[in-house]
């Protein structure tokens, strides 16, 4: 009796041994996790959300430095706005923002400024329908939050969320609120982008199976004009792609994801930090023996439908600026750095119907006055109805006019916005996974569902239009 | 008594199931290791092996199919050599190479064909010095190892080995015959690429931080030109990047890898494979269900100094062809495809003393008078010497030629050669290693230190010349 006893207790004990054993190598070849909050019973997810549609878009503004007056700017181009409300910490950035409005002829703004917590005054006004926030970055999440919780949509620079619990605090948020939360990610809006986007939907590139993106854009000039000094702050405490919106935003959209693929690993790397610490040093003379932030970070990540894509970052060493922007098709290609290239199987070409060449190859980009043709062509509907403005009211060639314009059309057509609360999880996310993967030697690491479901419900990507 | 057994005999299981499940756990964080064979006693590294100095150099090329009869033709122009035999499986490829001899007004070469193993009997000559070899992928290394046996050099496409066995039978069989054993990498020698490396090493960049490298190439043209359909045979058969070396190669170069640094951990990520089972069902009407390459394979490296390599493979989609071939310095950046570009911080060009512009950034690129200024004093002492036969005698624009006189060159005065059986290791490992990530989910894989210990023995790659 005693005897079993031993042998079922050493069974157990081996038993217990091996299921250990197991899951740890299941690890091993397939990859860190992290927690999925249960969403919460009652609650349903916001794919397609729609909010009532809004006459006139009452609107207030926080975060007022570098990137914040041309938003401002921009929103008195737009018919069927309101500005109410300006915000930021320091009271002449308020002050220098009216000017804007009185400019544009505008009434003032409700000013909001000198303490910490001013903006939430902002939120908690009842004649404002979405707050746009353009502070740093850490400030994001929790004032999108909270301006949602106050019944505000909410738009938020980018990245919008740092690290996981924010992201998930603005997806319950959204949820919860049936709020929109959109991040402010112009690049998906500029020109090749949107063209491109076009011919692919329209089946020119064949199946896309490889993208690429990227924030390549030496800082060097900038470092000193960000508010206290946030931007270099967070690149010496934080390893990883910690600004990758740019980059992955126009990615996922050629992709189709959460509308039909979705994000499933990923693996990153990044050089040592040279240039960060060498910087400090030079300007500040303080030695910074533990700088995070490699010089060049760079991304691989692969999809439930078997696609990849490469993000890179670097800030910090001199090379000429790049999104990257690349697409590969089982049919054609598409690249905009340094210069915009297309290239597609002679057959491709000829059924296109415009300007043709003998020498036209399938290894060759194709001469110009083909591509021209064929960008006229398939230039976006977006584009066309709004190039004209948009080059006069500017901002990045014109982008930055044409996403806050979707903005304000999608919100006065009670339409579902361009981008919602998925994607900026989705493209967020990459601060914190890749900083992951990189301190554990480049472990693959998976990217949580944010959608908890729902991301095969919607097939292929749109931009919603009035019928 | 028993009892204290029974506990004896509880802890011992408990203390090698803890063991088991702690090495499984580094595993997970750290990376699958392959196994390195123990060096034989007695056996030394080659790390600037020399040989006899060779007066006349005398050949034997093995592999006439589209690329051997080019390799004939050069080394027809090269001085102080002579070919003595000539084999390809085909006797009318032997043939038809003979006329070459001909046309350059040379004696015929001993001919060697019809039969599998004809190859051996050329690598028993006694008056060969180096067997040059070009047949398909999958006889390159046995006939490297065997050729070494018959005491002769051995010069070897690219790549020159499939799997890490056949590598470490190079590795094993150069460092005990003391033959040199070298892969015919012709991408260093092109003129942008020496260049750049002649920049990198007199400091223009900085400090090298991450290099980018691919082959990228289109080959719907040429899949049915090859020797018993070998190459679409390899890709339907083997995941990964199966020709790394154009894109490494150079990368290797500017890092100085096993000459002061060294591989050290990879990731690799495919697309699915859509176009290669394409084309065999369009071509041949056969289902393929299980083709193995994905269209696109990209690769991470870091390296022991902790710089980082990308790497890409597509032969199989529509693109411009590229090797990519881009540097990101702490100073610099320098990139090949699809223009050629570089980039330095203003104060790197004052000290230049090369034409000078008022608007010159850290975010642009050169102007093009700048830039050919620069190209110009740097232009490699290798190319200086040799660009006008090189231009002449042809092969992908030159290099091929100043690989094969290089070859001849130090195999002539006793010198190390520009590349040895370690850069063919590292380079070639990468066809198994990607495909041991890819199947594990993109796991970190390590690269074996393939010179045991001498990696850091060398401070810096160079080209060694008679003094
Ligand atoms: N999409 C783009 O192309 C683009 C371009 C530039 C900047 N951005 C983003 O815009 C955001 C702002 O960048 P920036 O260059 O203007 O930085 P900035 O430092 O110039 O401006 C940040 C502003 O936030 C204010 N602020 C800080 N704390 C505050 C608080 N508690 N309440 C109210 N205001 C507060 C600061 O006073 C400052 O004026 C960042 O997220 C950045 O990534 C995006
Ligand atoms: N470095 C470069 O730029 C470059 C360019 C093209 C090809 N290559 C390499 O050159 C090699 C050959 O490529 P290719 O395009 O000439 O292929 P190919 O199929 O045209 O030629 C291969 C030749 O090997 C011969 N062969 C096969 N088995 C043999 C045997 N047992 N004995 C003797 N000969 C045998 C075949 O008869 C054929 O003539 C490959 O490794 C390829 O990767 C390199």
């Amino acid at each position: 009796m005693k005897k079993l006893l031993t042998i079922t207790v050493i069974g157990l004990i081996l038993l217990v041994c091996q299921t250990a054993c197991t899951s740890q190598k299941n690890n091993n070849t397939t990859s860190i996790q992290t927690e999925i909050p249960v969403r919460p019973t009652g609650q349903k997810d916001v794919i397609l959300l729609t909010a009532p549609p809004i006459d006139t878009v009452r609107v207030g503004f926080i975060g007022l430095g570098m990137r914040g007056p041309g938003a401002v700017e921009r929103w008195t181009h737009i018919p069927g706005t309101k500005i109410i409300a300006l915000c930021d910490l320091l009271p002449e950035r308020v002050e220098k923002a009216q000017e804007i409005l009185k400019k544009a002829g505008l009434p003032k703004a409700e000013p909001y400024s000198g303490e910490e917590d001013a903006w939430k005054k902002l939120c908690e006004r009842d004649d404002i329908d979405i707050v746009y926030i353009a502070t740093d970055w850490k400030h994001h999440a929790k004032m999108g939050v909270y301006a949602m919780e106050q019944g505000k949509h909410v738009a938020i620079e980018v990245p919008s969320a740092m690290t996981l619990e924010e992201i998930w605090q603005l997806v319950n948020t959204s949820e919860k609120t049936r709020k929109h939360c959109i991040q402010l990610e112009n690049c998906v809006y500029d020109f090749f982008e949107l063209t491109t986007l076009n011919m692919a939907q329209q089946g020119v590139f064949g199946e896309i199976l490889h993208v690429e993106g990227a924030y390549i854009h030496n800082l060097e000039d900038f470092w000193g004009e960000y508010w206290n000094n946030w931007r270099m702050d967070y690149n010496q405490k934080h390893r990883g792609d910690i600004y990758a919106t740019h980059g992955i935003g126009p990615a996922c959209q050629l992709l189709n994801i959460h509308r039909g693929d979705r994000l499933k690993t990923l693996v990153a790397m990044d050089t040592k930090a040279v240039n960060g610490p060498a910087y400090i040093k030079r300007q500040m003379g303080k030695e910074v023996k533990d700088f995070q932030n490699g010089d060049q970070t760079s991304t691989l990540i692969r999809t439930e439908n078997q696609k990849t894509i490469l993000i890179q970052h670097n800030v910090m060493t001199p090379r000429p600026y790049s999104r990257m922007y690349q697409l590969v098709g089982t049919d054609g290609y598409a690249s905009k750095y340094p210069i915009e290239e297309y290239c597609l199987r002679p057959s491709q070409i000829d059924s296109q119907k415009v300007p043709n060449h003998e020498d036209l190859n399938a290894h060759g980009s194709l001469p110009t006055d083909v591509k021209l043709a064929l960008m006229d062509k398939y230039k976006h509907p977006i584009q066309r109805e709004l190039e004209e403005t948009a080059r006069k009211v500017g901002g990045h060639g014109g982008m930055d006019y044409i996403m806050d314009y979707r903005l304000v059309y999608c919100l006065q057509n009670g339409l579902p916005l361009d981008m919602d609360v998925y994607d900026l999880a989705e493209w967020c996310c990459m601060a914190e996974l890749t900083r992951l993967s990189i301190e554990n030697n480049s472990a693959p690491v998976e990217v949580p569902d944010f959608t908890r479901g729902s991301w095969n419900k919607v097939q292929g990507y749109f931009h919603s239009f009035v019928k």
